[in-house]
């Protein structure tokens, strides 16, 4: 990084907050924008992150801190990933080149970050719920004042957001919805229109739109207007006429051109002036705005890793010999599975490449069910077409099979039906921090009846349980595995169908037995040539399936050792859990055993690198190592040579 | 129960399933259709139900039957309480007087009872999304006909079955998804319009009607029109004009009157004779219909007790002296606590009866608010609404909260937002059966970071949990409560706010300990009676606290018994789970402790009393004394007094 690459910005230079953008002409908040997207892309190249969707917001961003009386009034990025721009103008600029690393800035928004970030946010569609919680407070008293959630069109089409506008509706409360439209499919912008009714707007928003929209039902033939209305009427508990919000009880306002200030500034000022009741502002922009190298990719700079500003972000180049990531692996394994069996469909919520998906979407298009960020629907939509005799598999990932959760109990395991879940981001996840950790899915999956539920210690394994899953129609069965590259582990030609319920011996001893259980394997393994270095004799087990457990495995472990440490990556309640209840049942600690359960700890761990992570967590090989001496009563007085390294 | 009290049904007697409804002409289906109802009110007379809702789909049930090719064709009904018309068509008949009692029929849908129920439910809102699984399955050539979702007004507006519409809509297969509209403030149904569309349609469906729609598109003003469609697009993710239906990708068509033979019949025949993508069918229906105590009674008889035919469902008068329900004592604890605290506001999700709030709503009407059923939007407004500095107390049932798990992990935990969640219908719940089991709360809620978990032992407990509550600023907080009558202690003026994290010891002994969380301590009251009759000497505890756990007096419970056992009303992974940590984590399992943890059962426990339930759950006061005799290692060989009273 050289000194050149920072751009010049004398604007920018003197806005330590929102207010003082509040101080500057018009003419200078355009320039300013100029500005902080060549701060945007600098900071970028050297941290990676969400720089098309922070490119696609920077006039609005200015705008919106222009216009409203921020903090005080709520700013709510829906996602949260959008908000670079949002982040440099409140006062962390100094911090914005550490976005995304070890203690530093949050690539989402994040209320321990900021009074500007009120309500953070990382999972998609809940900013109007949030918004329309703020406009309450500010009813019934508390010092709040305005609300204004940001939403992109993807994430606004989410039942919850559905939910959310339904809602905010039908309470009227005066709130500030902003689509920013950034769908790539619809392009350019609607310039002459979004201009006439930008103009339009500022000059008499409500009254006048009420009777154009008026004045359009009336010109409708009546029966249709009759039925539509009603139909309207029964969807929204609202009546109404006009656009899909104003159904639902918004005043609408656009499309207006999300980057031109001259019709942001007058667009947000008239509605700040005058709106009542809620008001959705239709924006559109283009992500990755004003950044050739991200206009022009085909994700538009989605996620990017570092990059020269000069020549844009680039594909990382596979390095030689590097072991795949467990996503590709997924994705050729199910391929596989799928050329071989044609029941075998596949659904994601609108993550076909960060699922592996693609690659069965390649070669089997129309088995390959893309359902939208909707994790709901996906999840019973999986089992109607289990119950139809299909062979669904539903690859979401962890953290958010959470939003599928409901549906997992009520559609899937009440009814016993085979519906397969490919969790992927198991774990911790690295730079996307704590929202995005894949810590509770052993714990809602291992207490649901006929629920089979495994995880892979490495990319082989993983493997062998998508041909497991896929051979498996009893009931519904789940296998998880982490981000990132896989062990490096010689890979099958073809996965291996595992015996149900039966974990391996990976090394046999008589003091202590360490039971892992998915991908922490490799710690498991150092932690236990340590504790031989230390004079234990050790056994080293995989126990493939979180349930149903192998209860065999465990009565050895049990009796045969003097200490049993369990290790897992994710939080309380999983395969500790249905280790200690099996072996409480079966009388296994009535007469004693040093029995230690190693996961996720009962607090939040914020981002670094999966390895700093679970550092932090306590969960490296040496503590593995520490508590299984201090489980054997002997702890050691020097850190053994296998540590050492 | 008389003779006189079977109604005179011929030509129901002569219906044995589906097939025979085909045989029959149009007019005896409607005279049959008389009898049906006849029938549903005799059976639910004798058994309570959701008479209500069946009532209002009798001539649905039996015109779908007559025109499609059932069990070929999958017939989704949405929740499913509206199925006993439904059950009487497809050979349950003789079974229909023990609806929703032990070892006998639900009181939904449900797929182990008959081929008839392809996809059972009992939550809402999930039928469109099973229902393109079952056409997604036909179309991949599994041996499945069409797929039929029969949805009500209420459930159609949920969030996902927005996404699923949405995701229908743009797969575009054929799929027929039936608007139940009983919306009992639309009425009556239009009739002379719902008589002039289902002739229409009968003669010429979508044709005409797509040159109606295209008709009134045409005769609106050029720039809202084109505003419009762009707005709808975007939150559709399709272009389309007319209702929101056609927006969404269906051809719709409706309303009619869904009582009217001679507009069902012709207008499902023509939709299933001439549907190539999916079609929405607009029925009004009136609950209650034809049956005059329950279409003037102020629900319409939605759910009713036992009641004599000829009087029809009666209040339950109130028992002298009985114990108030925990709702009960819930709703009036709560409206005093917000008498005091104009800070405490409460969400419920279209359950303002069933969760106690109406108390509340009748007294702050602005203070209480009713989402819909939109728990994923309703959790994250409260979210919003602690982080404005308000105290909302989110008022869900245990199974219904699941729906909004995500929420409570990502903006509620995560956040560390102060939202009380009043958790009712914790545990078994009876004749609601497993779907509506409160198994899992304390599960996905104990390993959230900075979550305080309640359960209330009694309806004491309970008040001074909602005092607790409202107090307890610093994270969030839940309290669990049974569904029913409380054990009939005497309640204090107000509820005490409790130390968080203390239990409470209620008897003391040395042989053995019985740690008892929430409702199950009378069952531990009279175990521990039995063993003290059997000779031991025994403690007994209340835990209060899921989360924090009380450690100390964990530790005096494992160093002062030769054996411990935790009891709790939900399933693996709550309560036992955290104190087995604990334990191990403590060293206290090294030495040797009989501990035993009783749990739900990892199996579905059927329908029947919440007394028979627990016994299949093994869970009787017997069950907890035959556990902690075998802790002891000291059977007893004769039943002790104290149970075989």
């Amino acid at each position: 990084m050289t000194l050149a690459d920072k751009p010049h910005t004398p604007l920018l230079d003197r806005v330590a907050g929102p207010s003082d953008l509040r101080r500057m002409p018009d003419t200078d908040l355009a320039a300013l924008a100029d500005e902080l997207r060549a701060e945007v892309i600098s900071a970028v190249s050297q941290t990676g992150g969400h720089l098309g969707s922070s490119l696609g917001v920077v006039e609005l961003s200015v705008a919106i801190h222009a216009v409203f009386d921020t903090p005080k009034d709520k700013l709510i990025w829906d996602v949260g990933h959008q908000c670079y721009p949002h982040k440099i103008l409140t006062g962390r600029r100094d911090r914005i080149r550490t976005l995304r690393q070890k203690d530093g800035l949050s690539g989402f928004t994040k209320r321990t970050e900021s009074e500007h970030d009120p309500f953070g946010a990382a999972h998609s569609s809940t900013s109007i719920s949030a918004a329309l919680g703020f406009a309450v407070g500010r009813d019934m008293g508390r010092p709040t004042g305005d609300a204004i959630a940001v939403i992109g069109d993807g994430a606004i089409s989410a039942g919850m957001a559905y939910e959310a506008l339904n809602n905010a509706g039908a309470e009227g409360r005066r709130l500030f919805v902003i689509l920013n439209d950034n769908e790539m499919s619809i392009a350019p912008p609607v310039g002459a229109m979004s201009s006439y009714l930008s103009r339009m707007y500022a000059a008499e928003p409500v009254a006048r739109m009420r009777s154009m929209v008026e004045g359009m039902e009336a010109a409708m033939p009546e029966p249709m207007r009759s039925g539509a209305r009603r139909a309207r009427q029964l969807v929204t508990g609202l009546g109404g006429s006009g656009t899909l919000f104003e159904e639902l009880g918004f005043d609408y306002v656009g499309p207006i051109d999300g980057h031109d200030m001259s019709q942001l500034l007058p667009v947000l000022r008239a509605a700040r002036a005058r709106a009542r009741g809620p008001v959705l502002i239709h924006c559109c922009t283009v992500k990755g705005k004003g950044y050739a190298p991200a206009e022009t990719s085909a994700d538009r700079g989605h996620g990017v890793s570092k990059f020269d500003p000069a020549t844009g972000p680039q594909a990382s180049p596979a390095k030689p010999g590097a072991a795949p990531s467990y996503t590709s692996v997924f994705g050729t394994a199910l391929t596989q599975e799928a050329a071989r069996d044609d029941r075998i469909v596949a659904v994601t919520a609108a993550m076909p490449d960060g699922s592996g998906l693609s690659k069965m979407a390649a070669r089997f298009p129309n088995r390959v069910f893309d359902v939208g960020i909707a994790e709901q629907h996906g999840v019973t939509f999986a089992a109607g077409m289990a119950a139809s005799g299909l062979r669904p598999f539903c690859a979401i990932y962890s953290t958010f099979l959470q939003r599928g959760y409901d549906q997992v109990v009520h559609d899937v395991a009440l009814q016993n039906l085979p519906v397969r879940f490919a969790i992927d981001r198991a774990g911790l996840v690295g730079a996307d921090g704590a929202t995005h950790a894949g810590a509770y899915d052993m714990a809602y999956l291992s207490n649901l009846p006929g629920f089979t539920v495994m995880a892979a210690a490495d990319e082989a394994e993983l493997m062998h349980m998508v041909a497991t899953a896929a051979a498996h129609d009893e009931g519904p069965i789940a296998f998880r595995y982490p981000r990132g590259a896989g062990t490096g582990v010689t890979l099958p030609e073809r996965g291996e169908v595992l015996e149900i319920g039966r974990g391996r011996v990976l090394e046999e001893g008589e003091d202590i037995a360490i039971l892992s259980c998915g991908a922490h394997l490799p710690q498991c393994r150092e932690a236990a040539a340590a504790l031989r270095e230390a004079g234990h004799t050790v056994t080293l087990a995989d126990a493939r399936f979180v349930k149903p457990l192998d209860s065999d495995l465990l009565r050895r472990l049990a009796l045969g050792h003097r200490a049993l440490v369990t290790v897992e990556q994710g939080a309380e309640g999983g395969f500790g859990s249905v280790v200690l209840h099996a072996l409480a049942w079966m009388g296994l600690l009535d007469r004693g055993l040093a029995i230690r359960t190693i996961c996720l700890p009962d607090r939040i761990i914020e981002q670094a690198s999966p390895d700093e992570m679970y550092a932090n967590a306590a969960m490296t090989a040496g503590d593995i190592f520490e508590v299984a001496q201090g489980a054997l009563g002997t702890r050691a007085k020097v850190t053994p040579l296998a540590l050492a390294r």
